[in-house]
């Protein structure tokens, strides 16, 4: 920045003056929250004003135009992808996180199989949720960073890419959360709606589809205030000319039968060769209709695509154009663990959160950005809340590189699960998808 | 600190969790208080969290335990002083600052008038508010720092001594108060009051009077807040066995008839030769009876000690004592500027915020910690509200160094005083002491 620029940015607005604004209840302006995200993207406004600034909208919030233009501010404080020109239409998906949460591996393909284009630019986990590349680094010879010229190639061929978010989309975000990530002010829903929807929008896509969880196992707990999330995102996606569309879905049991990287992709192909369990075959199949309905294909057969290998040959081909190869065999833990029932009866508990925190203690996730993963490492599910189960009867299996870990992973656990009388009633929190929101 | 030591530091709390706690309108143990404060001051705990906790305390506030363990926590940060082998009873005064607040310097020689100790820790100005040190800086000579010996020894003699505070007293709070300063988080009652009691506790005296002052040229804009800082103080003192009384001062108007450092100390004099303005003379009077009851002289005939020149003896060998010469000249203004009144009637307003800003713009004051002041700036005052006026006469003069600084001077006080007619309402807040909280 030149002298003069930076004498304009100085003297705008006093950062204080701001702070006291949304500390009193005030409404901030669009003029104040663009100062204010540029100056804190170029390090003129410091962590601890922007903390504080944070903690204020945490407890006061933020009216909706005030949260369009935080969303804007960080759009504008990087670059924007455009798909112009590609010859297809985009399509995406973003999910706020769970607990066995592969959906992305398997609907990308599928999505991508009617000839749409399915931009997925995706993460690493941190904490108990895990992370789509995390899980994708499983597979021999894959991945993540593409260059700009091979992202836009596989889209127009494949169609489908999963791939690193480059670190020039919305840096303002990417330094604010880290930020909210230490001073406690992650769960906030116009800090969460303004991170995701600039990512997003500035990805360029046109049409959206949100996977807002709620429950134990996701960030909101609760499903009043998921809602609040998911209308919050639909009217920035809307008002951004995206065309966003949101399901509310149920995160009170892990989604799926696996949790950790390896073994959530081998469920990922399952669901891809027409198979796989109920929970994440069904999330896959809504998730898809809304995504292809978004671009004019409201009558695709999306679960022919997955039990006729239509999908399946998409998933192949994304896989090989980022080198990997999907043919070869997924790594092996190198040490097991299984819990059996105690008893006869009807699985009724099975607690998202205590299984995601268990998973990530046996390695699947990372505490620290810099840690690696252990890809082998997680929990495969031998029932779901409802099943029947017998006395003695593996319940589910513990997985990791080294045995030490099944001791802090199995202190999670403890009363995490909780077998019942049959007729019990089951405590799944209700059905898979709880709602819509357009 | 040793490895060992840190690792005890690091582990016992996750600050994160602690801001929990407060955004979520939780209450914090004393154990939480310590290890915050202790983890902050060695910057365990970044500036960037704190100032995400106190804007949590600042929205939510805190209970009475929390702020006693709060201040108690900020004071075992650092040194304490003792009196004990004195050989004098010990009697000090704490003012929340105001616009031409110079009672320090008549205050101090008086009680010590009468034998007692008087030890006053004062500061230097930061914004619109002057600094006690800064006005007696314009003495010849003077010193503000002393030595321990020094500083005990003008105690045991002529019982007063005015002078800076060691780093070493409470050092949390100087870290503390310099990030509320620019995260927008003075304001908030606990903090304020912890901030100060820590300081004054640590401090040592046995009987402490509070000038907590509310109005327009005050901290606390509202006498209910002031009120309520006042009791938490009051209440803070007695919990850790310091004799603590309050008044509630009006700060609506100036104090006085000079805002500045030079004419402060002319004014001061002139009340210790029982001379002065009014209010100046009352405010005196009032905080000397409370300092000197607290100490076992409830009967001590404050009038004739400011009339009969006992007052102003104990002055001189205060100012003597710390190198200064009581009859040297005291800077002289380079420039002045006269403004008259327009028009015949009574002063009704006189709003002691933007006068304060006006004297700070002329150089009394400064806008950061490092820039010096200029002792001749300030502002002379030739009416108070309520007195009758005739057009032309001068209405205030103002002084500073360079002729420049009258026009921003000028522009903080379009509005700030009026001229009304005969019989209209003066607009002065009403009486000078509000109220007494023990």
């Amino acid at each position: 920045m030149n002298n003069s620029a930076e004498a304009k940015l100085v003297e705008r607005f006093d950062v204080v003056d701001l702070i006291h604004t949304k500390r009193d209840k005030g409404t901030l302006t669009a003029d104040q929250i663009n100062w204010l995200v540029d100056a804190y993207t170029r390090g003129y406004v410091g962590d601890e004003q922007m903390a504080a600034m944070t903690m204020a909208i945490f407890i006061n919030g933020m009216e909706r135009e005030e949260i369009r233009d935080l969303t804007l501010a960080m759009i504008a404080s990087g670059e924007t992808l455009s798909f112009e020109g590609l010859g297809k239409e985009t399509t995406d998906k973003h999910s706020t996180g769970g607990v066995g949460d592969k959906i992305t591996l398997p609907l990308a393909p599928l999505v991508a199989s009617f000839g749409v284009a399915v931009p997925q630019l995706s993460g690493r986990g941190l904490g108990h949720t895990g992370g789509t590349l995390d899980k994708l680094e499983s597979i021999p010879g894959w991945r993540a960073d593409l260059t700009n010229e091979e992202f836009y190639a596989q889209l127009r061929g494949v169609g489908g890419v999963i791939c690193a978010a480059g670190s020039g989309l919305a840096p303002a975000d990417k330094k604010l959360y880290a930020l909210r990530d230490i001073t406690g002010t992650v769960e906030a829903i116009p800090l969460i709606a303004s991170s995701i929807m600039s990512k997003k929008i500035a990805e360029g896509t046109s049409a959206l589809v949100l996977d807002v969880k709620f429950g134990s196992g996701a960030f909101m707990k609760n499903p009043e205030r998921s809602r609040e999330l998911a209308e919050t995102m639909v009217r920035l996606g809307k008002d951004a000319g995206v065309n966003t569309v949101a399901l509310l879905t149920n995160m009170n049991v892990p989604l799926g039968l696996t949790i950790g990287n390896a073994n959530e992709v081998r469920e990922s192909v399952e669901i891809l060769a027409g198979g796989g369990p109920a929970d994440v075959r069904e999330l896959t199949i809504a998730l898809a209709r809304e995504m292809l309905a978004l671009v004019g294909h409201p009558d695709a057969d999306v679960e022919a695509a997955l039990d006729n290998g239509q999908a399946m040959d998409a998933w192949r081909g994304m896989i090989q154009a980022q080198g990997g190869d999907p043919d070869a065999a997924l790594p092996q833990p190198k040490e097991s663990h299984v819990v059996t029932a105690d008893r006869d009866g009807v699985l009724v508990d099975q607690d998202a959160l205590p299984f995601g925190v268990a998973a990530w203690r046996l390695g699947a996730g990372r505490a620290r950005k810099q840690d690696p993963v252990q890809h082998a490492a997680g929990i495969d599910l031998h029932a779901k809340p409802g099943d029947t189960v017998r006395k003695g009867e593996p319940l589910f299996t513990m997985h990791a590189d080294e045995p030490a870990r099944f001791e802090r992973a199995l202190e999670s656990l403890e009363g995490a699960y909780r077998i019942g009388d049959a007729g019990e009633a089951v405590n799944d929190g209700g059905p898979l998808i709880a709602g819509r929101i357009d």
